[in-house]
């Protein structure tokens, strides 16, 4: 039996762009890691890296977990299945290699960890086998209508997240049923998107908000945008809190 | 006309509780800030303000904004309504007067200001007229499944934000509807809330969480939780991805 200490697992949010918008705790777990993992894809950036790269200590080991090429692949077929669930198996079993040397390893997530990140894919792997801490983020869909100076809710308000590959007809649904809605990963779906702000009766409460975590980030009325090209990363707030005001 | 430079309005997120979950520039805009505003109701400490106190500049103003006692109206009532409104004017008027002075003035916001925060009040009546910035912060609802180490949603999971105050066949439903769920403002409702998590079969997936964003925080599994005690600002979360995994 070794007397050395296993290292910390941390889930470290790296908030929805702008390197200020780390928290206090995620830039000193940063700068105190012996290991920074991160999440990319092959030959990209990963932006939680680009994020908090000035704060990592000078002697870090950088852990790059370079997603499989999986473009020929079905997303929902048994193959895709089991290429990214062995890709996250490997991941962790890297990070656990450290761990067990005694070594923190800070895995950076963009946005908050756990809502919407792959880091969860480890955080269940590895979470009940060494110590784990979660540093919460602010996420993207708070970046996005900070910026615009949107109050998305109050009170009462029923809020929905929803991603635009929903059928047109259940986006209808889901909009007129809440007061506050998020609807993510916009980019060819914007058209059918429209639509359903319209029929819903909620276009008028609508703001688009395009690289809303980006320094080039910018928003306008839904109703004013003419054209039909959103990217994957736009998303629309449906501000339940004015529609009363 | 005056040559003097108005100042700045900043609606800054102090996060869920712990000073080092603010962000790193919410630190930086609340130690410059000439001013600092916070909501309190009379004889209460504000949880943002002993949040933040730490990083005050030495000759800071302190504007707490006190609500008025309103205790003996009916909530939707007019009378209530007017009280809150011509509150949330005078306020605001107070706020003015330090900017047209040109002095910044920082409004503390517990978690993030644009979600289900009292700033959204002061902004509307002030940011057409002043300059303003929104510092986004981490959510409660962020550092609760953070501290429970609960993925609470995934891919294209649709989350819904449900207050614990909606009747129990709305309850039912809107959970069997949704992925992930997070449930707000438990307090009395809590049986009602876990008779709704049972009938939509969502108990399994389902984690109560109180005091979750102070350091005495706990959680446990709603399915293991005897007793029907729960502070108002006590939550649920419920997972939509664990249920795949």
């Amino acid at each position: 039996m070794s007397d050395r200490q296993e290292g910390v697992l941390y889930g470290v949010g790296t908030g929805p762009g702008d390197p200020e918008l780390l928290t206090r705790k995620a830039a000193r777990i940063i700068a105190a890691a012996d290991v920074i993992a991160y999440f990319a894809k092959r030959g990209n950036h990963s932006h939680a890296h680009q994020i908090a790269a000035e704060l990592f200590a000078e002697d870090v080991t950088e852990l790059p977990l370079l997603y499989p090429v999986t473009t020929e692949l079905d997303r929902h077929s048994p193959a895709y299945r089991a290429a990214i669930s062995g890709f996250f198996d490997d991941s962790a079993a890297r990070i656990a290699s450290y761990l067990q040397a005694g070594h923190s390893v800070a895995v950076l997530s963009e946005g908050d960890p756990l809502f919407f990140g792959s880091y969860m894919h480890l955080h269940h792997r590895l979470a009940d086998r060494f110590a784990c801490e979660v540093i919460a983020g602010v996420t993207a869909m708070s970046g996005c209508w900070s910026l615009a100076g949107v109050p998305i809710c109050q009170g009462d308000d029923i809020v929905t997240v929803l991603p635009a590959t929903l059928p047109e007809a259940e986006l209808i649904d889901r909009l007129a049923a809440s007061d506050a809605a998020v609807i993510m990963k916009l980019g060819r779906h914007l058209p059918k998107v429209r639509r359903a702000l319209l029929a819903s009766g909620k276009l008028d409460q609508a703001t688009y908000v395009e690289r809303g975590t980006m320094a080039d980030g910018h928003f306008q009325a839904v109703a004013d945008k003419a054209d039909d090209h959103a990217p994957y990363f736009a998303l629309i707030l449906v501000a339940g809190w004015q529609a009363r005001s």
